[in-house]
């Protein structure tokens, strides 16, 4: 049912000084970039190579946002997983009947145009894992 | 220089438990599993889909071990990323020049004789980052 790894993400304090080290240890450059400000956030995907799975650069663009609990509790570091699927509604119910809990009650829009939903980490082994599609690209 | 993101690597306590949940999230089987004494780890690699990218659970099998210090003070969860680069040696002055620090002084034996070499988290962002390689495999 999982595609692949799309891409991992990583938590940065500051964005600009993180984006620039993640460049230069992949040898890659930005290939998306955005600010999501319904979810708090500012993106910048790097690939690992050149199979495609992107190391994601997340930081808050507000206080309220919940990275930046995360960050304030945690510190900068390995924030989530994505798992490419070909539908999240699709394959939420496996999901859920493996007693994984979504985040949201439906897909959000993510980076690129992919649709994205979360699972709570409580119930899936501490990991934030992060599912997401191409249906809206299609 | 990098080829391709190689693995992420997920702590847990209790190894079985997390083997079977991953196997499930991701609809594979474990590839590869070991136990490597000399770090005092087990592991077992289940692929992320086709492309080969490995979800590698790791877990202490002494309490020595630097992950159960690791997981006494974080608890579950991601680890670390490796990347595949052609030979670590020869990629090593690139990263010590960005002011990557290793952990070794050498590459150092890793699941299914891979070589493998990890920097140390306060000098890559705080992502434990290994580097692995094929060197011995040729």
């Amino acid at each position: 049912m999982v595609r692949r790894l799309h891409h991992i993400g990583v938590a940065a304090e500051d964005f600009e000084a993180a984006v620039g080290f993640y460049r230069r240890m992949l040898g890659q450059e930005v290939v998306k970039e955005a600010i999501l400000p319904e979810q708090g956030l500012r993106l910048a995907a790097i690939p690992c190579g050149p199979d495609g799975v992107w190391l994601e650069v997340i930081s808050p663009v507000s206080p309220e946002s919940p990275l930046a609990g995360f960050l304030a509790k945690r510190g900068e570091g390995l924030h989530h997983i994505a798992l490419e699927v070909d539908d999240i509604e699709r394959a939420l119910p496996y999901y859920e009947a493996m007693g994984c809990e979504p985040l949201a009650r439906r897909p959000e829009p993510g980076l690129g145009g992919l649709r994205t939903l979360f699972f709570h980490p409580r119930t899936t082994r501490r990991v934030l894992v992060e599912l997401v599609d191409r249906v809206g690209l299609a």
